[in-house]
């Protein structure tokens, strides 16, 4: 599986979740809580209070945006792909004054835009921005854009549903108010889970929000740290999952995971610009590599041949439909697994006709991987070593 | 566990959730997704689509109020639990006129009482009831209440979180337009799964409701339907294990796990009664029974020997805390955790200096429990034999 999540699931995980089910509010459940607790702000490197939903990612970006803001309040959403767009939607359904930031589709937000948009609008509750789109994998600078906001009464509220764990974030060192994801992606757990930080300020900006909400009230969320625990029954056994995922997490080392994505990401690149194509986005993240199909090749023959090989992928969205094809690095994925997305490429564009030479792509994807031995900071020299590959 | 839910889950429908994750856009999913519409469609009696969300049963309920309702609509919410209460405050939350039908804790609600209530208010948009109030123990006539409401404009939401599958629901034959509940009760799951069924009256409302809503927004997952499935990322495995476990209530037979848990409610009622201890409800449920401690014996040293035990039931909530204990018999319950809960029982009111002859409420719950034969229909016939025995 190399989708942009769900992804790979580790068995340690899996059956993690299999455990018994224990009532929530019985003695056993707290120590599960306080030790996810404990590792989730060692991942979000953050001080603050990660609360936790039984919600898709969307839920828990959903959650942040209207636990924050009242109807008529100003908000900030860049959008140039399909989650930005969800995000205006969503600021439009609770009645706010959305100040949308297009862009076309594959470009980054970028910090200077925002600062603009903060000059024209400095009474915005918020800014709302993905910190990968999904949709063309592109990265944005979330710590620049960080550095705008964090001056001004205007809270950051990141969508890192698909970037957390693959792409740098600091949350405190930063300043973002609020970052979100979930737990189908590098956090390697099956969906069913939202997860949202809330920095001091956001939880200040709370007091006074008027949106309506219940369920998705994170107000609601972070009293039950200091009470009960959790303000609707939790997904139990998926904070099983959640224990087993951040103990291996916090094993393998959270700057050696973001490494480990940024190095598949390089390897996924290289591989494809060695065998001809090019990168739709402008600024491709470590999360997923969106590839523009090459001309004479169908989206459909191309998928059906790595689906004949057990390889699932994802393609193109709305006007990318058929357009681009998306290959993702997230999850427990290893030298080998970026060895078998790029040959399983290589054997679907030769079924399908492009013209290359069989192994080209493997080989440049090993030449940006060689740098890696599996070895105490072998990711993270291997970023280093692997900087200004492209 | 002898909880109102999470309750025990059986270990193959915990294993089936920890079989590898499979992304939802695939075509490893709708397979999934169409078996488990099926099996929803058969448990809940209805031809309506069951929309199931990633939340938690309240997620489920507030979904169904305010994908019907918009601000300024009267709705009628009866109120006599914690429960009850609950949906006000949601109703309020979203600025709903809410007409509250306030009544003591353990007593039903009845079909008169809404009628009266519609009488007074032919506008309102629905009425919102628990079938079971969890925190009294208490079952309302639901078929009653939808011969009210079904020659009305007004629709009929029912909070069937705790008593789905435990307490008769035929939802098109008495017209109920929204069944809600979640996984972890008689669905025997783990927590983490909303359902709602939708009437076509109620998908009909739909269309000019205006209160907020994005990711619980039923039209949304309705929508889906004819769709690609789902409208946000499923919780994957909590699906493979409500596979397993709609295929299980359908061999067991709908109606006969309705008689199962209420022979086996009849049964602790009785061995409660023999132990000279009286129930807090007027209308006892086949969800949870919930009783009155008797003079003398603290809640704390009570709990406190079940505990010992191994044993988890729960406690009173709000003003009831300590005056009443609530003992289940949702999930995979038969004649011997019936007669292991009221044993428990026992051993903790011999160890609290309640005065009876040890073995009286295993006694009394076997003269209910005697009349089933593990046979075809078994349960049926027991519920039969012991009509009227209280």
């Amino acid at each position: 599986m190399f989708t942009p999540g769900p992804v790979q699931v580790p068995a340690e995980v899996l059956l993690a979740g299999a455990r018994p089910t224990v009532h929530h509010r019985s003695a056993d459940f707290p120590p599960v809580l306080d030790e996810c607790q404990a590792g989730l702000k060692k991942v979000f490197l953050t001080e603050s209070p990660v609360a936790v939903l039984a919600t898709s990612g969307t839920g828990a970006v959903e959650a942040a945006m209207i636990s924050t803001a009242s109807p008529g309040d100003t908000i900030i959403v860049p959008n140039a792909g399909k989650f930005g767009e969800r995000w205006v939607k969503v600021g439009k359904v609770y009645g706010l004054n959305v100040i949308e930031l297009k862009d076309d589709w594959g470009n980054p937000t970028t910090p200077e835009r925002i600062a603009e948009a903060l000059r024209a609008h400095p009474e915005a509750r918020f800014v709302v921005v993905p910190q990968t789109e999904t949709s063309t994998g592109t990265v944005s600078d979330i710590k620049g854009i960080a550095a705008v906001t964090r001056n001004t009464p205007t809270l950051l509220i990141v969508d890192a549903v698909s970037a957390f764990l693959a792409e740098e974030m600091r949350t405190d060192e930063w300043g973002v108010d609020i970052v979100c994801t979930s737990s189908q992606k590098a956090m390697m757990l099956p969906p069913g889970l939202g997860f949202a930080s809330v920095s001091k300020r956001a939880e200040a900006a709370m007091a006074s929000a008027k949106c309506p909400a219940f369920y998705l009230d994170l107000r609601a969320y972070l009293k039950a740290f200091s009470d009960e625990g959790t303000p609707f029954t939790p997904a139990v056994n998926l904070f099983f999952s959640l224990q087993e995922a951040l103990k291996m997490a916090l094993e393998e080392g959270v700057e050696e995971i973001w490494a480990r994505h940024q190095v598949l990401a390089r390897a996924q690149r290289r591989a494809m610009t060695a065998l001809g194509l090019t990168m739709f986005s402008k600024s491709p993240s470590s999360v997923l590599t969106a590839v523009n199909l090459p001309a004479g090749v169908a989206f459909k023959d191309f998928n059906g041949s790595l689906k004949a090989n057990g390889i699932t992928i994802a393609g193109g969205q709305d006007h990318l439909k058929g357009k681009i094809f998306r290959i993702s690095t997230l999850g427990n994925h290893d030298t080998f697994d970026a060895v078998t997305i790029v040959t399983a490429v290589e054997l679907a564009l030769r079924a399908c006709g492009w013209k290359f030479t069989l192994g080209t792509g493997v080989g440049a994807a090993l030449e940006v991987l060689s740098n890696y031995a599996p070895a105490p900071d072998g990711w993270r020299k291997a970023d280093a070593a692997t900087k200004g590959m492209g």
